[in-house]
């Protein structure tokens, strides 16, 4: 049985990985990987569906256990990405998709290493602060701040294994599945599943 | 300037290797490789466009200075892929393309290393058995020995990045191109390319 890929798309905010992603589950054939955190569910959430809702003593025994494969504190609320379920989805030759900033995609291949990281740019620095001041909810510094630290982010790229510049999203989007699908081609760990596979006929 | 691709077809032989190279240079931007041999051109062959003619003496010098990707000796002439052209291509960001047996696949690996290297499997065993039968050009024997042959080589799979079953040919196809096509998207050692087309930006 071939074990399933961990796909993990991150990218510099604002270069339209959510959009990609959440376009790719409805094309894929791709499981999502749902984030544990010690916020309280808000509206409709449910959990095992929107976030796994947990205690902080929780969250941090699952630290402690080495049970996530990244973890982050934001605003006094812990948010991360359960080993377990992504393991169990794969063992099953389930492909994963996950969605993540940067340094998050940086602690799943530290412990994960096999994953496959996505890097989706924005086409141009300009593009992107033209649709932040069309936005219009940051001040020019901030936009200014933000574009540098995009540039900063971009040259973390060499610890990626595929790019995908985000202009048309189409395109964006059939670059995605052809990455996704050349990965099933891919020999690696399937060497001898593909050899038993001729072994066992009977000639 | 991005480097192009080697991309190297192999296989065993009746996996239909040499359809899908010749159908993929109809489709993709892609350049065969030209062969050096010592044999005499025949018929409407043409010197640097069906191989490159040469003497023995000049094969030989040419292995001397290392300047062969690969080669083999059939019935008393040589073959071999010379690699200042497919280093020109390269350089010029043109992708190579090269259909070679199993053994010049691994000379082309230990001498360039960046190569691609696909593997073309046949369907079944059995289903290469009957392409055989059909042809009726072989003994029983020899089929059997062959089969044999065929699953000795299929158990050297891990030495390639990418597998095909060449079952219908359509499907191969596509899988070739989407290899092709993933390659373009693989950062390797185009990050420094990436990143100054961001930095070199006026923003």
């Amino acid at each position: 049985m071939r074990q399933g890929r961990l796909f993990v798309i991150s990218g510099p905010s604002g270069a339209g990985k959510g959009t990609i992603c959440s376009e790719l589950l409805k094309s894929e054939d791709l499981e999502l990987s749902i984030s544990m955190t010690t916020r309280a569910p808000r509206g409709k959430e449910v959990d095992g569906v929107s976030y796994y809702f947990v205690s902080h003593e929780e969250f941090q025994k699952t630290i402690d256990e080495g049970g996530l494969l990244e973890w982050a504190e934001i605003y006094n609320n812990r948010y991360g990405t359960p080993k377990a379920p992504v393991l169990k989805k794969l063992d099953a030759g389930k492909d994963v998709i996950l969605e993540i900033e940067m340094q998050g995609a940086m602690q799943v291949k530290k412990n994960y290493p096999q994953c496959v990281l996505i890097f989706v740019l924005p086409p141009s620095l300009s593009e992107l602060k033209k649709r932040l001041i069309a936005r219009g909810t940051e001040t020019p510094e901030q936009i200014e701040l933000r574009t540098r630290t995009t540039l900063d982010e971009i040259k973390k790229i060499k610890d990626y294994s595929y790019f995908i510049i985000n202009d048309d999203l189409s395109t964006a989007l059939q670059d995605a599945r052809t990455i996704i699908r050349a990965e099933h081609l891919r020999v690696d760990d399937r060497a001898s599943e593909i050899i038993e596979r001729y072994e066992n006929e009977e000639v």
